[in-house]
């Protein structure tokens, strides 16, 4: 990775999937039990990229499933009809959807130390959200989580408000916004863009076949 | 049908998968090349029910796809994708959206004489505008599309005009919205909702496995 914290990202270059995703996503939280395996089957490395969606959303004029009538109470519907389909834990917690910004910075701290690390927490940090109510933007309860992987907790709050990492994680998401990305999870395949949990399989086979 | 023009939909009872779509609806177009099929393969009948979605638009405080800043771009890529895929022209009118309200009357005025040709005029109408640019709202050009079915063109946009046609086409509307339907396809198979024309695959496996 380069100095300025972005060089993993953006290029789309072949042998690469970019994972884009917002903590607070139901869908980014399924995608995330699945995209490592579909790496694996399609000999791609997955780049695990967190943004907070409110930037894209203001563009869209949208706001997050959970906080629009009617597609509310399907996306509920429908992320516990898939967690059950997939034997996962699937529980929103109470004041859905927190805008993750402690969680997402926190994760681009850690990926400056060792980017695996950072997957892993990311997948703690889903699993927190999703099964336990985790507060993905108090900066106590995301460095609790980087603690359980070996960092230091106060290392973990100072390093979150250092403008380093303020400053990459706005970068990030504001690259992701001008590359397209405007949902979670989103995909850059190849460098070929995907949106949504339910067009993994499409994009496996894309991979597969070398698109169309 | 009963006198009400609505007992064919509403009632998710099982044997019966409801397509609920918008003329416009790039997606909608794409499912009904393979929601035949799909019934077919899992033994049930389909009920084809147009609406138009701006009344769920305002609702969610959406607009449609091609009307939304960064999904338009993202939307026309897709669908011009999976058509390569399926080997299917396509290919938006100038103009689009339209207001398919024409069309959507012209169905319902056809499906009380007869179900199986509204269902013919249906694709027709899709294969018009998303090949041909045909104005889906123009009371001539949809009559026109009745006529290569056997029906007298003036017959047809007098019956578009007529009150109970106006009736039944909001009350299906209605009816839909009330029942959740916010997008375009929208299925309710076995009473189970599914949204999204990347859905179907998940549809034919709650249908063939009796749900999870």
């Amino acid at each position: 990775m380069g100095q300025d914290g972005l060089s993993r990202s953006g290029n789309g270059f072949p042998g690469t999937i970019e994972f884009w995703f917002d903590f607070s996503s139901g869908y980014g939280y399924l995608a995330a039990q699945e995209i490592e395996a579909l790496g694996a089957r399609t000999q791609r490395r997955i780049l695990w990229r967190p943004l907070m969606l409110g930037a894209a959303f203001k563009l869209t004029g949208s706001k997050g499933l959970s906080s629009t009538p009617m597609k509310a109470e399907y996306a509920l519907h429908d992320w516990k009809r898939i967690a059950r389909l997939r034997n996962l834990k699937f529980r929103l917690p109470e004041g859905h959807p927190y805008t993750a910004l402690a969680a997402t910075r926190a994760f681009y701290w850690i990926e400056k130390r060792s980017y695996e690390t950072a997957v892993q927490f990311a997948c703690r940090i889903f699993d927190g959200y999703f099964h336990d109510g985790l507060d993905t933007n108090a900066p106590d309860a995301v460095a609790a989580v980087a603690s359980t992987l070996g960092f230091d907790r106060q290392e973990v709050v100072e390093g979150l408000a250092a403008p380093d990492i303020k400053t990459i994680t706005r970068a990030h998401c504001d690259d992701a916004i001008e590359r397209g990305v405007f949902g979670s999870p989103f995909f850059f395949a190849d460098g070929e863009p995907f949106w949504g949990w339910d067009r993994m399989s499409m994009m496996e086979d894309w991979l597969r076949t070398g698109g169309w």
